[in-house]
């Protein structure tokens, strides 16, 4: 077992909280008061998670919306932030993540509330980490990652693999039109979960979560966690015209796109009558969903295209 | 201004919810549900917060600790914690770090629930974040910083100045008994904040606080932010025995401990009229309440022996 593996198998026997869910979740849920807390604790790291060149204002944005995120996975309305933030000496790069904060903030109603600054030895890797915690409406389930049940039909609430094509661009391993090149980095850079959507669809999903390291292996997970199948269908999987302007769409494109990760949408399972109050709640929101599959009786992560199953490409995903 | 006085301002002009209490408290409060939801989040760095010999399983200890106490400073029974932990490449350092975290989450009652665990470059000062949330007492208010008023009675929740001396010890500057090292040294890696007191007392107090950064400075904090005076009695304040059986008990003795921070103990004003409730309340518990000082009309810090005022040190404590 890796390190990483058997720490957070160590981690697990300590969290023994229910609230905690098996660190299994997107988020922790914690009964309080006569309500309940969700919890989610994201960090993000100089050269692991974003680039040392990487604008910080995007580097401040992208903390606070894959955070929101999760929150917005579990239906739950954010109520607030705070963050562990490492001083720069460049007085303009702390100037400039602060734009960022507060820009996000404001567009993801996510006040902040408090948090630490510290010092961090010259030649240190910049370390930061973000807390939000969210609300659900009350009297509305928080979705879990473990309940989606076989005849489900499986939904996405964006279009999938843009961001990561936005990091090949930075990365200047493919190239686009201007236009494209713009839409592409920014969904990279700045992902914007819709927790309103999450409120929203919440009481009609069986189970949720946010795609953050792949519609592949989140997929898998939660099929995982649920312990049923999930079918995929490849050409049903919504691509936007920038990502086909700048790579086409074939099954290649299909596979790359949904093994990307960092879209940051909801991905979530619910009963077939469930879709006219699903799309009539997005309608509400000026929001679109779009069925990428189904949920079978069974085990493990299926690809279908044109009728005929596919292999599942080596990688799934970005794998912690 | 400093680059972090500086920073800290343009925080706190985004950190406009009420709730925030204008990152001026030691934790943010913000109501939830029926209840109030208090949150603290603090970060220790390798090489500016521990000492990278220091024992891992006093590491977590600390990080939980610190945080505990901002909890119990507000009359908050703390509810869960998240933590951001940078995995190190050596196994034996994450299982001992996870020996003492499951150690300090056992004695402050504080279960993980979650959290992040991320890699860091080679070469990067360990960074370790963590959030406590605390729930006070239904019906008790949240006790601020900013209600000293003049008349009540100052006082601290232990002995003080034996953390700064395990420090000194640790770093070679002085030499002390075998028995009494051990006592010091464990009150500096492994303080005991009591949140069961920080409950009973809140009740009787106008304004509570944390010694985290020393009596003296943490004190004049409490005076500017109530716009009151303080006087310390000097030969008030508690020592230990195994601090005197180091360093003597003489005036600069005690200003030294008075600034020496790391304390984790509890710093509160209340009115004379309390006194017996206070006592009472701290006996239940079998623990001590000592007075120091009072609080006066006027602004600032004062000092007193033997009945003649003293000049302040020009260090009242470690200045973030």
């Amino acid at each position: 077992m890796s390190t990483e593996a058997s720490f957070i198998t160590a981690l697990r026997a300590i969290a023994t909280s229910p609230a905690a869910r098996g660190l299994a979740d997107d988020a922790a849920v914690l009964d309080f008061g006569n309500s309940q807390l969700v919890l989610t604790m994201d960090a993000i790291v100089e050269g692991v998670h974003f680039l040392p060149q990487d604008p910080p204002d995007t580097v401040a944005w992208k903390l606070v919306a894959t955070n929101v995120s999760d929150i917005a996975s579990k239906g739950a309305v954010p109520r607030g932030c705070l963050l562990t933030y490492p001083l720069a000496e460049d007085d303009s790069w702390n100037t400039a993540f602060l734009t960022g904060l507060q820009a996000a903030c404001l567009k993801f109603a996510t006040p902040l509330l408090g948090g630490d600054t510290v010092r961090q030895p010259a030649g240190s890797a910049r370390s930061f980490s973000l807390v939000v915690l969210g609300e659900p409406v009350a009297g509305v389930r928080v979705p879990s990652r473990t309940d989606a049940q076989p005849g489900d039909t499986l939904w996405v609430s964006s279009t999938i693999g843009d961001s990561g094509l936005g990091l090949s661009l930075l990365l200047g391993q493919c190239d686009a039109s201007p236009e494209s090149r713009d839409t592409l980095i920014d969904r990279f850079r700045r992902p914007c979960p819709n927790p309103a959507l999450g409120v929203a669809i919440a009481p009609y999903v069986n189970a949720m979560l946010d795609v953050s390291d792949g519609l592949l292996i989140d997929t898998q997970r939660l099929a995982t966690a649920s312990e049923v199948a999930a079918l995929i269908e490849l050409d049903q999987i919504p691509l936007s015209e920038a990502l086909i302007q700048t790579i086409g769409d074939s099954r290649e494109t299909r596979l790359n796109a949904a093994s990307a990760g960092e879209d940051y949408c909801l991905l979530f399972s619910a009963p077939a009558t469930a879709q006219n109050a699903l799309l009539e709640a997005a309608s509400h929101l000026n929001a679109k969903l779009y069925p990428v599959g189904m949920i079978t009786q069974g085990r493990g992560l299926s690809l279908r295209s044109a009728g005929e199953l596919v292999d599942l490409p080596p990688r799934l995903g970005y794998q912690h």
